[in-house]
């Protein structure tokens, strides 16, 4: 077993960590850290629990630890990482001087030598790793992935992009409200209501979905070479993003084929049976009203995407569009961060 | 006062052409028509109201006709219909011989000598009546008006289609659930959740907004000569239609203009300052987290469709984006109907 | 005209006063303050604006002016609070030394010679303010209204209490997101959920209400001599309050005749047609789903509590059951300070 | 194994009686009787599948047979019902002839002979088996589960009852949207509003709750001799039924002491250790703000009945108030029957 540790364990990205890594059968969590107002008591005193499923009792009586790397035990090999953007900046390099840092930070993605990675997308990027413990004098490293919109989008293009040549996308979002935080819409901004704005969300879509599907060259990435427009919205969905995709293609492709290339695609973490990954990466649904957030965001333990009416595309030639549902907080974040990590136990470690 | 009808009266989108209606300074109900199982009862007893301005005291007490062109008194000059479609397509034509039919319903829409008719985008439309008149020999005729998403959608793209070459649109849209009638979406669908389909909406936007942006040629209208792709999703709203528009331009275009464009347009019924008519049938907004259904349904009386976000495209050229709201009941319905209406009155009737 | 201030103006129930004092015969808006942070900026500048209907002209370009009864014009007569709880306890006795204070905090009600008062229920608690002026040496005066909950529910209890004797009461709440204010409530907590505790708000409730019920003695107030208790509850509504009532009397009382109490209950308020006075202070409902918080909380502009489902309480004698929904910002908040001090303008002033 | 089948097995409470059955260690599906429309479809075909966790594979091929007892195996030795009121009463007898009938259909209960059962609250109804046999020559028997507001209701209230002497009860709920079906409430009913309306609810729970805690008198039930007034509210929460209690004791009861019998209880399938027995029946929460519906339907797999706010009602001598939360489709529908059945396994068959 693995020991790991948890950065940012009372919010809601960390309490899903814990949530996945409870009965993880290569991980076993060991330390919990957090703000110094929760530094020092029991995690469950310092925590209010916001998922459906109760706080694994192993975790209740730990205590938080602050988030510092110099209070973290040296049995720790790998630390989780859902910190805020600025705050992630400035420790997680710290971290990464001595342990695996797998975080799921906006901070440090697409930064030189730091690998963005989706484990069925693009696992080559880890070799990144060496450059960077080099470059730094570290004896850990960091791993990132990618945006919540990003992860479930781009886990569908992959089979698209490695079977046709993709011109151009178009994305429209409906977004889960977990994605902003326990605290971040408030009811009166959803409730009868949408907001057509998430900061920040828009360009992040935008370039990482074609960094992932890029080419790695020695430690440089070429980005695929199309090009990607989102428009992104927050909807009253508690979890499960859910995403209108236009796709123009450079020329005619049959829908059948389109389909099967997205159900039967599979990746590394398939192939090596990691413990976290889905049977299939993106299930298709041929039912005309699906996939819906609340009904498909939990397929494979929220860790596949749903995809739905795939259609062609009759505005444009060589077009088809589609609609699909992944879930925000665990293959958007938390379980994207342990994939990465389940990946790199095997692999690296 | 010209005397009207409303057909499907006890219906949704019959309760808004009542609510607009009332003190209208132009027209006056004079009969409610709907389904035998209504027909003979006071319309108080009839209707189970579902709006939250009271029932009109001058409708209660009405006793509510069967909807048969021979029950409607020959006082009425104009009845409103918004009945269901395949209805629609056989008692329509019959109110055409003796009444002016101005309809919600799809039905008859871009049908031959047909004006389907947007008053500030297409108002020459109406050219067609005399055809019409001739070619089945009614005294009356029928007027339609589009889609409730489409209403909104090109009441935006008229002044960018005046002022630019439009190559092509993408849209996404979040509708609200009064679309689909009272009974159409079960909360179970909705709480916690969307559905990503709407039974024919994308076709009728794709073919209804190229037409209504077309040329009147003789009594043949050859639609707009761009593309336009929809992809239609039902959220938790109640009333207010949100669109993601992305438009493609033939050569770039200043961001500043094309909201001033969008901004001070105005149509023939501002012109002809007709009592339903927004003084702006698009407001521009700057807030970054603007449109939205709940704040801005009701701009103009929910006449208005109003636009926010609108930006550059970065991810192609000569492209932009913006994102718009529209009441889907009041301008993409029963005031839709009643502009028409009221268009025709001034220069028709 | 009566020159008045708002006090937290840029919050949500500072808003609601200026929705409902816009166009006001009596009242014109002379002064808006506010925090420090937004004091010296164009109201405009200062404020995101939550209401549905769009920002008054005639307050956009005013100056935002601080919390201070010194930068206060003394032209102004009257100023409204929607100040916080602690910040109104220390303020609004200072503004009193020169203006009418009419207040929607809680930091004074109850207190000895402040005035709570419903204009229907308990004007004649308004003779406390001589004894209030005296006793601090004040030009001016402070009014209160109560907690929304208990203004919608009082205003039914009291033509109940003025002709039955009530042994006692349980009221379970289903209150709108609306009540703790833009941020109050996280969507997270909301969207499939309720939440079964609002701080306070029993308490409240359970004093309030007998206290306005109660006889004014001298200057002390004897509460009206039943119980009452309260279970508060937080649901998915924008706005509007929706209570269950069940009552018990002292002997079996015709369901009809307090039906007919209720309905035909009218106050000083109707008495004195004071402009925001519902024509009847109490709606009531036959239809058995009825009242609804949508579809009812706007009856009479929000200023009338709509009762449903008064019932017989088959399982305990001399006992009937009722739901209400009353406006918790209109009625229940800006509306019912305006609503004291159109009646202190009319009487007092 | 014992072979079992599901009547009105496409519906919502039957998918949810497939799903609790699914890798059951004592039961094992082997027919699905639906409405003619769905005989003789594969049961894959013949859904819409509304959950959240995937139709099991074990069903999706099974062909639907129609409601009709002679189209039942004889190897079928339990049949599980969520038939509605009507049909039931028809067709539940005829299963009985041959059949254990566990039903969670409203026809049967509280008829004479036919026991109505919660497992923890009054497993002894159950002797009334062998008379209902008797008296109608039946090989098989009926057994009923009380309604889903009651049951939840019931749990909570028997270590009370057990424990202290109760006077009297008000409870008022705000119950899921599920509790109606799929199409039960429409989304119009309840996004931005609730439906203070369901009807017989109240009725059920003030007749089924003081029936299930009464005493079996050979035959006959003499009910608690303490009176119960219910007020039935439906939310826009998906599944989880809330509800407020307010009880009156016939002396002083110290809270503490309320709290530890209500968390401490446990019946008889905890002592026989039944598989879907939840380890505690009532969870009783310490947070403020608990029970949730979403937080909390799920404890024990939906099968317990979750407390808090479990305090003193200082309005009235005697008193307390609490908050509960229940699942309502498991709890409260299928997993009632389902533990029916298993006691009866376990003791009868």
């Amino acid at each position: 077993m693995v020991k790991v540790g948890v950065l940012g364990a009372t919010g809601m990205v960390g309490q899903r960590f814990i949530q996945l890594l409870d009965n993880h059968p290569d991980f076993e969590i060991a330390a919990l850290a957090a703000s110094s107002r929760s530094a020092g008591k029991r995690y469950e005193d310092a925590t209010t629990w916001y998922l459906d499923t109760p706080m694994p009792d192993s975790v209740k009586g730990m205590e938080v630890i602050e988030t510092d790397p110099a209070k973290m035990s040296k049995d720790v090999e790998i630390v989780f990482s859902s910190l805020p953007t600025d705050f992630a900046a400035k420790v997680e390099p710290a971290y990464a001087k001595d342990f695996v840092v797998a975080s799921n930070a906006s901070a440090m993605r697409m930064k030189k030598d730091i690998p963005l990675v989706i484990p069925e997308v693009n696992p080559q990027f880890l070799d990144m790793i060496d450059a960077q413990q080099k470059a730094n004098d570290w004896d850990g490293f960091i791993v990132t992935n990618p945006n919540c919109s990003t992860i479930a989008l781009t886990l569908t293009l992959k089979p698209i992009y490695d079977n046709f040549n993709i011109n151009r996308i178009y994305v429209s979002t409906m977004q889960a409200v977990s994605g902003a935080g326990y605290n971040g819409v408030p009811s009166m901004a959803i409730v009868d209501n949408l907001v057509p704005y998430i900061g920040g969300e828009e360009e992040k879509m935008e370039s990482e979905s074609l960094y992932l599907l890029g080419e790695l060259d020695g430690s440089d990435v070429k980005p695929a070479n199309f090009s990607l427009s989102a428009s992104c919205h927050r909807v009253a969905v508690v979890d499960g993003h859910t995403e209108a995709v236009f796709i123009e293609l450079d020329e005619e492709a049959d829908i059948d084929k389109i389909k099967d290339k997205m159900a039967n695609f599979k990746g590394l973490p398939q192939e090596l049976d990691l413990y976290s990954a889905p049977k299939n990466p993106v299930i298709v649904k041929e039912e005309d009203d699906r996939p819906q957030p609340r009904l498909d965001r939990n397929a494979s333990g929220g860790m596949a995407a749903t995809v739905g009416r795939v259609r062609k595309d009759n505005a444009f030639d060589n077009s088809f569009k589609y609609v699909l549902v992944g879930h925000n907080t665990i293959r958007g974040a938390a379980g994207a961060s342990i994939l990465n990590a389940e990946l790199i136990n095997k692999q690296i470690l």
